[in-house]
């Protein structure tokens, strides 16, 4: 996938051109007048599963993309902070729920966009302590056979909702990779 | 942890300010002209443990930081990979080696410099099958009790050393995660 454009240096303003530096095997953009490359790389988003009981809590997104579907919780990983303190701030940020019991649980490469998933199990701390945050329209809690599967936001919230549904009927979730493509 | 300083949008070329945008709640660049807003976010760096048999392969650095010291082949993952090929791009790179049989075993959250490191098991596709890089120095195939201990590069090899050593001891390398501060 190329790099999304970048028009001008950050550092010093001046024009950049799209080569590949010495030393280098692909197209940078690079700063015709101070020389700075600026890389571009994956973003990382981290997320949960937060569950009370058999019940999987969902978020109706409020906002652009996929605006008015589900999703789990999950947002950009920020400076600064751990994947697990990441996927907890954004459960606060998007349900205003607290959650417990964090557990590293399934990554997913979506190289297409430039984004790796990591998600995590966790419990929330009550049965009522969720509620629809600024990105929210809605939150609710959905047992299995109720999960709106034709309205799920992104292909990624759909593979990581199958995959512990199937697990949590062996009772076995081991750590997992998949690439979606 | 601060963002890194920007000093100029690299869409419209014009300055930028250091600010809260509505909705956020962090520091953001902010375009004063065209009101981009430049999200800085964390690195995946993407390596693994390269085995023959008993043996671990290690590259001797070319390049800072840590020139000279030993490290596990490992690099920053590139836009439109895996993380499994940006480490099997990364042990090419700087070891010149082919691996097989990858397994995902650790991811390292080091939040201090905005970087998770995610490591994979891997077995080299032959003995001899490796050399330095360009970033690399020296490569060499190490049994446990001559590994440069007091000589490796970051602590996150050391980390991943340990772990490694310590799950093949008991034949368990269950996948974990790790902050390191």
């Amino acid at each position: 996938m190329s790099p999304e454009p970048i028009n001008y240096c950050n550092q010093c303003g001046e024009n950049v051109s799209l080569l590949t530096p010495a030393g280098d095997n692909r197209d940078r953009h690079v700063c015709d007048a101070c020389g700075q490359i600026h890389y571009q790389n994956p973003k990382v988003v981290c997320g949960c599963i937060p569950v009370w009981g058999e019940r999987i809590l969902l978020c109706r997104r409020a906002i652009e993309p996929r605006k008015g579907l589900w999703t789990l919780p999950a947002g950009f990983m920020e400076n600064g902070e751990t994947l697990q303190h990441g996927a907890a701030r954004e459960t606060m940020e998007e349900a205003c729920a607290e959650i417990a019991g964090q557990t590293l649980y399934a990554i997913y490469n979506l190289p297409r966009v430039n984004q790796v998933y990591v998600m995590f199990r966790a419990e929330l701390t009550g049965e009522d302590c969720f509620a629809p945050g600024a990105e929210t329209l809605e939150t609710r809690l959905f047992e299995e056979r109720h999960i709106p599967w034709d309205d799920l936001a992104f292909r990624v919230v759909r593979a990581t909702l199958e995959r512990y549904l199937a697990d949590r009927k062996t009772g076995r979730f081991a750590v997992a990779m998949e690439d979606i493509l």
